[in-house]
């Protein structure tokens, strides 16, 4: 289903170029992502263990890899074997209305494990399904009445799953409900919603439970809302030169499987349908030390919590994790090459269980390229030495991870760069349609009450909301034993002796004992925050680290004992330290949809262990609050964030010093062709 | 003195390459910056006014254009005349032991206004007399005898020229102080400091007037402090692959003189001795609207303050403000064509007043060039459709103003970005050398005291300090009369008849009646900051505005009652708003070296005046506080920061909505080479 129809033309070109030289036989690496032969026999395995009837049906929630421990994993890096550690899988099924936790050993094509899960809420939701549940309303009769009387086309309305959260109630069905929305004059359904109706839908009955029509709106125009360059009329613009980049040495990065190196870096990408990319095992070489130095052991975003903020009976319940609930691997899109990723780009398919247990392949689904934009590495001029002028630059040229996961209405750019410098930044770009909701109103002035978001269009409210991504940053700096310090930033008075000054700051550092001491609210105290290596001192005696820089800092909004921030408590700071646990792997929890905030980072924290020179995790949040307003009407222009992992005292010196400059290349003889 | 030695070859190049079509000859813009022949006129008005003897010279401290007022400028834009307003200059010089305030009219060729500068504090330095400064201890027997007790040579030393600062003091002379280092072996001087010297120099007498040796501590070495690729050794790397970045259908920008036309935008690019580069009467074309809408009257770094964070006798003062002390057009360096900026910059020369008044010229001052970095403006890929699956995705280009100012040691590189969606990125790198001092220290566990830095290498500490940019953003948002809004996003509670949910937030906006009530701390309270046009509505009713985003908040850490803080008192708020007036230009006030805090922003703004529905200025400060780390030495990675001015309800609907993709460009017979 997200599979894309690709131009193949263009495909190829970006393809073949690389494919030759890179794509060797690679030995297989015990974190590569479940392959579709994986991903059929782990199916074989269960539907055995788990007879269906006709009334019986057993649906696959998820499939991932159920990774080695740690230790594992680093022993086997270090001195890699033929044989990797056994392959085991983590399986969450629906099975009598129960869901289903499973353990496959692919090595034996046995089950090691299973058990019925007995707490609150309900496993990621599948495409298949709420597909299904989408196509419900069209035979029921309630709704055909609703369409009918607003005088709109059945055969132009289109109905979208939503999960439902959870609110106090004793007991949970696996339920969804639907919006709906009127398609004909535009392919923006989300900005045409057919307010006052809800369907509520059981997924393990896949049957209608629940059905209101209250009141009715108008439903926002189609016109102007489609953003396909065919719809387009004149006059076009503002016109945007064309450009090649051209590499001519061929790509600065060799991909071997799923090992990517380039530079000094080296890492492994893999893909989750739950967390969408997963970087593993990064690590830079050190020119000095003549070796590779590890940075993170995993790095992926772990949750994405969009709470909207119309709290009215239609509305209220649309807080939504978009991890947890729709996966960000599921939702993970076709990166349309020259234009989603440009020229340079190699591209990467996933693969994931679809609800029968059969692989569902995403082509395209991430991208890697070498970008240059222009910027500088390090620069300086130097004026001071009389008769001499000294200026000497560095051009800078980083890697990009990319990929795409729209969920529903929202499309969210995510990036991971890689820098020479030991850098890397995580960026998250915001684009795709906003979420709407009909009105009466064509006019401000109009407007008495709170509408709960901008008057974007006609008859058109974009609602406010909030995004929280959490990232979940295993960093092993320079080995997994870390700690984290706070360097706080404070103010001295300086003595009347010293000087006429009065005051000045110094760095008081704070190492955090357990994790109570390591979470943090941005934007209180001024202070670094750094990681670590407790056990290894640069020759100077400096501890060995990187920093989080943080971007934009968002906290939220919602009171504390308000349902959907008791199961996003993950917001609560901006950054937690936990003790590395295998089974932590998501800030959310591990079983989201309808979940009661009994099992997720804010939990976990509680029993404040000991993080101090332990392997630890860093689970940060970038957020963003959002108030819509027109530009972002009827597609918005990308919004970014992002922050920063820096090296600090980790290296012994600048560790692009003796980086080249880059030659300039002159492209004599090129006839151009569009 | 900052005049380039330009590779010529390169330069032809890249200038060679767009000097036909674009540099026409243009008409004068009133606000050009001062021609070679405007500065030499400016001299011989001057001079035959204030007639020097072999005792008593006239120096030239600032030379810049006097602006005629916004109305003049505005009706002169709305319809240009062949003859713009007559141009007038602001003259500050010393002459005897005075600093003199004159403006000139270069019509009239006279001087309509003087006056005796009556106030605390000291002119712009000029390049000339810190150089002239940096040698007098050269002739100093008790400096040669201090360099001989250390066992250096003479000529292997330099000094350079620090503010002083104001600290209490109730009578100022006209005095620097001399901080001397080591350049045997590296050019890298300001990693080799002569600890303990101070000189202190009279500007006016030009003579040394104060000396202490109080100690010695040991010259850290210069091997391996070399940042010239020259003098690496290998291992080189690591290694950047080389890229050519080709523009098929030529720059999609125009350069008419001084004015700067790309795809919907315009705008004016000045330069000025005291701010570097000025961005004029920026406008974007609204597709809509068919015409050109007003967004920034006038942008630009009007103060940068850098106080170290040592407090002891040869440290404290070191509290730089680098555009009121030493001038950001005067330390702007010349670019490097092909490193400093891509292939396809264009090049602008930068012109200022030496001491003696003639014009002095800084090659490639700025640049100008297009950036394609593999961004997405904006995408969506649409799934919600029974069989169609719909993907759009226009690819981002911007426009790039960048200029470099190395103020010393340090490199400050100001990029200005242009985006077609209406966006202007402002954005800082720092990079260069750091400011050292010498310990006896090589070992942090030999330290036992707070050192006020990092060990960074043997015998040398970086010190901790702050970098707060203040930048001047003079926004006409669709016109001059503006208001500045918070829209605060507030939390509420939700009634229990409406839904379960339990809060929400919404948006209470804000107008600031005054200028108190626009003094804005970051990150105490969520709220967008708009800067809207009270006078003007999107066609639905919304306020039309751009708003700012703020990246990194840092804010000041010395005490308010420290005498650099209350120099520096700019840096009490992130953001303040201003009512338009002309003489208030620069954030850290007119006068700077050895102010006193009497004439800056935040005595303007005591006068608390009403800022609504007026033309206001807004006053965003960036700030870093920087703690060294070893990865900054001997040249410090680019570490960067911004903010964004972005359109919120300025445009009906997303302005880029009908850019059409970027066409795919083939290179087939490219024969490319080194």
């Amino acid at each position: 289903m997200a599979a894309s129809t690709l131009k193949p033309v263009l495909t190829f070109l970006i393809i073949s170029f690389f494919t030759i030289s890179q794509i060797s036989c690679a030995q297989n690496h015990p974190l590569d992502p479940l392959t579709p032969s994986e991903f059929l026999l782990v199916r074989t395995i269960v539907q055995n263990s788990y007879p269906t009837t006709s009334n019986q049906t057993l649906t696959f929630q998820y499939v991932g890899l159920d990774e080695p421990d740690k230790q594992t994993i680093l022993s086997w890096h270090s001195k890699p074997s033929k044989t990797p550690p056994p392959r085991r899988v983590s399986v969450v099924t629906r099975f009598e209305k129960h869901t289903h936790e499973i353990t496959v050993d692919l090595s034996t094509s046995s089950i090691v494990s299973k058990n019925v899960y007995k707490g609150n809420g309900f496993p990621l939701l599948t495409l298949d399904e709420q597909t299904a549940a989408n196509e419900l309303p069209f035979k029921y009769k309630p709704f055909i009445e609703s369409v009918k009387k607003r005088g709109l086309e059945l055969s132009q309305t289109v109905c979208s799953a939503y999960t439902v959260g959870w609110y106090g109630e004793e007991k949970s069905g696996r339920i969804i409900k639907l919006s709906c929305f009127y398609s004909n004059d535009t392919v923006n359904v989300f900005v045409r919603p057919l307010e006052g109706i809800t369907v509520v839908v059981d997924l393990d009955e896949m049957k209608i439970v629940g059905y209101s029509d209250r009141f009715i709106l108008p439903v926002p125009t189609g016109e102007g809302t489609d953003y396909r360059l065919s719809k387009q009329r004149p006059p076009f613009g503002p016109k945007l030169n064309n450009v090649a980049v051209f590499w001519p040495d061929g790509p600065g990065f060799t991909v071997d499987g799923h090992a990517i190196r380039w530079t000094n870096w080296e890492f492994h990408l893999g893909f989750d349908v739950r967390v969408g990319a997963v970087i593993s095992l990064a690590s830079i070489y050190d020119l000095e030390k003549q070796k590779h130095r590890r940075v993170l052991y995993r790095g992926y975003t772990s949750e994405l919590f969009v709470p909207y903020m119309n709290p009215t009976k239609e509305w209220y319940f649309k807080t939504f994790f978009d991890c947890g609930e729709f996966g960000f691997g599921q939702s993970t899109v076709s990166l349309e090459p020259l234009a989603d990723c440009p020229s340079n780009a190699v591209f990467f398919d996933g693969y994931y269980a679809g609800q029968d247990g059969k692989p569902v392949k995403i082509s395209n689904a991430l991208c890697v390229f070498e970008q240059y934009a222009g910027n500088i590495l390090w620069r300086h001029t130097e004026l001071t030495i009389p008769g001499e002028e000294i200026r000497e630059v560095r051009q800078e040229v980083i890697l990009v991870v990319r990929m795409v996961a729209t969920v529903g209405n929202y499309d969210y750019i995510l990036d991971w760069e890689f820098k020479p410098t030991g850098t890397i930044n995580v960026k998250v770009s915001l684009t795709g349609v906003l979420a709407t909701k009909g009105v009466v109103y064509t006019h401000n002035d109009q407007i008495k009450e709170d509408v709960f978001g901008t008057l974007v269009s006609d008859n058109t409210v974009a609602v406010h909301h909030d995004h929280f991504l959490n990232y979940h940053l295993d960093l092993d700096i320079d080995g997994e034993v870390n700690s984290f310090v706070k360097k706080n930033l404070v103010t001295k008075q300086n003595p009347k002796n010293i000087s006429p000054r009065k005051s000045y700051w110094t760095v008081s550092s704070q190492t955090a004992k357990t994790e109570s001491e390591a979470k943090i609210k941005l934007g209180l105290k001024p202070s670094e925050l750094v990681v670590i290596n407790p056990n290894k001192k640069t020759k100077l005696g400096n501890d060995i680290g990187y920093r989080l820089i943080p971007g934009i800092i968002s906290n939220p909004l919602l009171l504390e004992d308000d349902y959907p921030q008791i199961r996003g408590a993950f917001t609560e700071y901006n950054l937690w330290v936990t003790p590395y646990n295998k089974s932590e792997r998501w800030a959310g929890g591990k079983i989201v949809d309808q979940s009661r905030g009994e099992d997720n980072l804010a939990v976990w924290t509680l029993r404040n262990r000991s993080i101090e020179n332990k392997d630890i995790v860093l689970w940060y949040t970038l957020g963003f609050h959002h108030v819509p307003c027109q530009e972002d009407f009827p597609v918005m222009p990308s919004l970014s964030g992002g922050f920063e992992l820096r090296p600090t005292n980790f290296f012994e010196k600048n560790p692009v010093l003796k980086t080249k400059p880059l030659e300039h290349v002159t492209l004599p003889n090129c006839t151009t062709k569009h």
